[in-house]
């Protein structure tokens, strides 16, 4: 992908030299994405002169690209009639979203300077929830009535200039209840004088205007849509189009990653101040800080035996290494396994079960190789060997086991399973693991050197 | 999203009484993706006598969704006519992924009887490599000449039955080459007499044939595409969609995922047996062995700290376990960043920066709360919480400086930055936090009680 940051050198010197055309010509061999990318790195005055030359069909799709700081600066910046341009013409979905981050003063402002058709969307738009269906539909759509012919609907299409991307038709009655949704390409190979109703799929995949984005994005990549629409008390109120499908399921596998590694989430965490980043991660690793004090607390409970066999602390990290290793696999398979559908509740027992199989089969093979790997360290205290691997063996299956189930737990009880972070998982097996070796190192202390 | 599985009490009664209508019933209403959901749970039997029963839109699509191995014995069950007849309808790609885990006797044989122009299509697709555009393209595209009108493409559209999900006209001189690309929505709306070389967009976004899979999709969710066509040697040779996009993307999180975690990777996890799953996560569980090896050895070493002040040893799991947290937390933010091209090369020195900031920021916060609270703990030490205190400090400064730096190197050797997964981070991180621990303590030793 290219970006506007390399042609930046270039474009200041054309602008220093007041070459508008040489300007234009430049901007037009990149596309409004590469343009956004690095835009932010120009000055204000900058940007303002390269809106200025932008053709609509470049500025708008380039404005949609922006961040909402941006966007806000931007629009103060520019005149007011090319601000309302711009406003007027931005696809609804995004301009209501930028809408939601305006002060009351500005927005009552700029609704009283717009067409009132646009202002309506945009309140329509604003009163939905902004990770539902509504919050990401557009308003841009073809609705239609069942009795329209093929040849009066394409005639309809042809008229509306501002549609940029319409996959479907979408049938409706005379209430705006959805009836069927017809594909564009079914629409010009139909004989023209079938009517909609005809040609329609007359039950067709629809989301709930309540449906949370990421079930509504999950739907248009299980049925290969290209846009799903969206229905309020069966009437079409908008469409989810697929572009806006693949960013959520992006941001979903994101947030999933940093919630899994214990990060906490905030959406573009990569343009957030350090603190504000530190500030997310602190809250795990305050929990790990406390669940690891249990853990020093059960040491310190068994600092007779260790004082008999100092040896015993030398595999403190291994059998508390590996246990958290092991449990945090089992959380992140079975984590994104929900996010992706491959999991569900029908399953979870067969998972289980499986995943204790892993952990039994890893948890004696990691054993055996610790039994005969502690005793070469130390001086050939085979029965120290037998401890420590007695106790990989038994913490590893227990950590396969609480690593598997925290996810499953916390989806039942309605709790995003990527709750069940790393630090998580690790802080319980590392003091279960640590009971289980102290309390069998105890039992045979007798036999330890 | 509904599934067979709940209707197949029903279709086994209806199947038993022979009620041929009834299943039809039941299954027009489901979707092809629904009936594929469960579809295996079926038997043979019992799948072919639904197969028999459905209409072509449905079985095509139907096929197309199952897995390989349950494509292949339904190959081999259905008559050779029917069979046939699915090969030749089967969209090209999915039909060349199919082939491709065949035996060359039955790709001989289904050959032999396939129409000749479907089998050059599956050989020419067979060439390339499944991982790239090559081979996940689909060679069903509209190709037209420059000089063509209009209303001719539409009238050629119209006239290609077997193209279901059309969203672009791809315009060619009389070589192949691509010259530009015309959105069906942009077709139907130009005046009939125009060329199709009057309205294309000249300079398309587009792939080489030999391009990652990976980079292809994120071209097509960058640029909001609905398909990307995909070149070789300048000339069209196939077109890459958008739901095959969706698919790639997600796939790649959950292999990111599952690296991270130090699962390893392979597709379809969820079928594999236990055994399998398990042989793919061992590897990094034996390297953390070893690594941690590297640990017990380290106490060892100071093993007369030790034996003078046995509660040392109660703070081993708190060191471990907060550097190995803030260590993952910030190899995968890094790893996703690097995936979703949020980070790249020219911002990595300000990335690793802010990285030790957060770490020193983090260390700073813990190593207090550590040095209060160890003292607490044990009866009121605070030359031990100093110790813990300021180790705990250094160690996690270091872990968040070395969680970063591992995905960085290895993406700059050209290494999958998913490679520095927890196992590996958290081992290098336990290794480093006790070796600055022990020293500290040691330094320190003659003012510990």
């Amino acid at each position: 992908v290219k970006t506007l940051t390399l042609f930046i050198p270039e474009i200041r010197e054309i602008l220093a030299s007041d070459r508008e055309e040489a300007l234009k010509d430049l901007l037009s061999g990149l596309h409004p994405v590469e343009i956004a990318r690095g835009f932010e790195e120009l000055t204000l005055e900058e940007q303002l002169r390269i809106f200025r030359v932008l053709e609509d069909e470049v500025a708008i799709p380039l404005f949609e690209e922006l961040d909402f700081e941006l966007q806000s600066q931007l629009l103060a910046s520019l005149s007011m009639e090319k601000a309302i341009h711009v406003l007027d013409e931005m696809s609804p979905d995004e301009r209501a979203d930028l809408f939601k981050r305006l002060s009351p003063e500005r927005v009552k402002r700029l609704f009283s300077l717009m067409k009132k058709e646009e202002v309506e969307d945009v309140v329509r738009l604003l009163k939905y929830r902004e990770d539902t269906a509504g919050g990401i539909m557009t308003t841009d759509f073809v609705a239609l009535p069942v009795e329209m012919e093929v040849d009066e609907a394409i005639g309809y299409i042809r008229n509306q200039v501002k549609l940029e991307n319409i996959s479907y038709v979408y049938v409706v009655d005379d209430k705006g209840g959805l009836k069927g949704v017809v594909s564009l390409r079914r629409l010009i190979t139909s004989r023209k004088g079938a009517t909609l109703g005809e040609i329609m799929d007359p039950d067709p995949i629809k989301a709930d205007v309540g449906m949370d984005q990421e079930e509504v994005a999950q739907m248009v990549a299980t049925y290969d849509l290209l846009a799903i629409p969206v229905v309020e008390d069966g009437g079409l109120v908008g469409v989810v189009t697929v572009d806006d499908c693949i960013d959520i399921l992006s941001e979903e596998a994101t947030e999933d990653i940093q919630k899994m590694s214990g990060s906490g989430y905030v959406k573009d965490i990569w343009r957030k101040p350090a603190a504000k980043v530190a500030r997310m991660r602190v809250p795990w690793i305050v929990i790990c800080l406390f669940g690891e004090m249990i853990s020093a607390f059960i040491v310190k409970l068994f600092s007779l035996t260790l004082e008999r066999v100092i040896a015993l602390a030398f595999f403190i990290p291994v059998i508390m290494a590996m246990g958290g290793n092991v449990g945090t696999q089992s959380s992140a398979m079975i984590t994104r396994g929900f996010a992706t559908g491959e999991v569900d509740f029908n399953k979870v027992g067969k998972i289980l079960f499986k995943e204790i199989m892993i952990g039994f089969f890893m948890g004696l093979m990691s054993g055996v190789m610790v039994g005969i790997l502690a005793p070469i360290l130390h001086l050939g205290d085979y029965m120290l060997g037998m401890v420590v691997g007695a106790s990989t063996f038994i913490a590893l299956t227990v950590a396969t086991f609480v690593g598997a189930l925290s996810p499953i737990t916390l989806r039942r009880v309605g709790v995003d399973p990527a709750m069940a972070s790393g630090p998580f998982v690790t802080t319980v097996v590392d003091i279960t693991g640590l009971l289980i070796y102290f309390a069998l190192a105890t039992i045979f202390l007798r036999y330890l050197r």
